[in-house]
């Protein structure tokens, strides 16, 4: 890297550096308004941005905040991590965005990678029950908030979070009183806290309804791809489905796709209801009838809790959100 | 920041900061096996992870590329930044990511900031025609790559681009063929490079076909709402349109919307086409029929060129890929 340097604005404008300095600061120094001007000038002119690395060696702060999200393309994180930049951007700092693919060891890879670049801050989204990666944010005192990921091994941590058993029990409950009574649950892979408990919770809350029926579950990734083969699964049992609460709309997306395909018509002959309220839920025809997560919100929240605690030491802090119900057209 | 340092390891292990540096960079230094274990063990225990800010001082190097990007939550975008934080990554590079939201002034703002923290090198991704964002990477020396992006003021650049011209061209004589006479374009604001070379490419290819018609043009952002926006404009026209030509994917999806819901069918009533081929074009039924950009593939190769820029010192370049019509159910 070769910048424009305050030695550079020094030599042209025959001054010592720290004259530079100074002025370019606005601090108090005794030198004739012409060379002030001459000075801001010439810095204006070479295009001169201040070094803020060399500046962060004293300070001990970067600026910089670090984002670990399974996959940017996932429209519910980008979503998520737009908010995060947005919020980060008003009190000037940058986001390092890494992709972990739910993959532990690169999680793990990409903590150390930040804590070497000496992030002030991580925010991890979602993601695994694995807690070595949050040992090593602990270990190495760095401010950190999860969203959406639950952390046992610990008793004080800052998170945001958006109920899931609220979510989940408002959905089953709804699916119920539009009168079905054989509801599909397609839930998320085991090794995701949020896929255990949104599945926890629709077990409950349908062995209470007294409607509970373990062949009607299925287990895929939170994909488009794995919303199709949990679909084509249950379908090829032939039982009787009225309605597939599928535990988010990535892959209520994949599973209409599927149903559509294969002559069903949706919502007449099965009712669909997704999870999240990605903005694609409200693009495909018919609209996806959703639990609402507010995903902005929470990104939001949860950039504003990282930065309380890195500017004003502020405490840990766990904020719940509340899901709602988003009608549409995909439940009759 | 409090993280563990050398400090913390020497103090542990009764020896100098030195002997630990010494020890855990592999040197060759004067200490016994056990004391050199020992050392090891304790950095592993306290999960020391070395200082890379401080090492890029002398290096001059951060490992850290910048990027630009318009809007992370647009699925064409999403994936391209996926693309490159995947090579980077591979590079052992991060990346910075800053929303411009298209606005010269907020992209003026993060490239010095980018420069402040000194990264090695920046990629913009589309946005408009304004240089002087340009002019402040080449005055500081930066090594940058745009991607869609055309520079009319620098001679010598480095760029990825997927032929405008020849992508409208293929589009049009695709519904030509197929025998659509009254074709609308969609076209995307001014202020865009890409959205004025992809609208001159319709009005040439449509008037050498003798059917270019002014009135079936309409201008709005690349954007959900400016795709059904321009829509309504145009059929409220009441003018004969066999065959929409969006020029982007995301604006198809809105009209798309707008004509389903106002009783339109498509293909049936009026086809439509695409430009970019986001994934979610597949997604929706009926499934879009496009010209498909290598979104995938723009992102990696301007993420390899940038990091040859920067590691092997070698010249700009201009990578220029193709586009190719992708045919689905929404012409026919």
């Amino acid at each position: 890297m070769s910048k424009v340097r305050l030695a550079d604005i020094a030599k042209m404008a025959n001054v010592s550096k720290t004259t530079v300095s100074m002025v370019l600061n606005d601090k108090n120094i005794n030198v004739s308004e012409e060379t002030r001007k001459n000075i801001k000038r010439i810095a204006e002119e070479l295009n001169y941005i201040p070094d803020t690395v060399a500046r962060s060696l004293s300070t001990k702060k970067t600026n910089i905040l670090g984002i670990i999200n399974p996959d940017i393309e996932n429209p519910f994180f980008s979503e998520m991590v737009k908010a995060i930049e947005k919020k980060a951007e008003y009190y000037k700092y940058s986001i390092i965005l890494c992709n972990s693919y739910n993959d532990y060891k690169k999680e793990e890879k990409y903590l150390k990678l930040l804590i070497s670049k000496r992030v002030d801050g991580v925010i991890v989204l979602s993601g695994g029950k694995g807690s070595t990666a949050i040992d090593t944010l602990k270990k190495n005192k760095i401010p950190f908030v999860v969203v959406d990921r639950y952390i046992e091994s610990e008793e004080s941590y800052s998170g945001v979070f958006c109920d899931n058993d609220k979510g989940i029990d408002i959905g089953v409950r709804y699916l119920f009183d539009k009168g079905k009574r054989n509801i599909a649950f397609i839930r998320g892979e085991e090794e995701l806290t949020a896929a255990n408990l949104r599945y926890n919770a629709f077990e409950k809350t349908a062995k209470d309804l007294g409607i509970f029926n373990k062949n009607l579950v299925e287990e895929e990734s939170f994909t488009i791809e794995g919303g199709k083969n949990s679909t084509q699964k249950l379908m090829e049992k032939k039982e009787k489905v009225d309605a597939i609460f599928y535990s988010s709309d990535v892959m209520a997306l994949g599973g209409m796709k599927y149903l559509i395909r294969n002559g069903y018509k949706v919502p007449e002959d099965i009712s669909v209801l997704g999870y999240d309220n990605i903005n694609i839920a409200s693009l495909i025809e018919p609209e996806l009838t959703t639990i609402a997560q507010p995903i902005y919100e929470m990104g939001k929240k949860a950039c504003e809790l990282l930065i309380e605690m890195i500017d004003e030491q502020k405490e840990e802090k766990i904020i719940y959100l509340d899901p709602k119900l988003v009608e549409r057209s995909t439940v009759l």
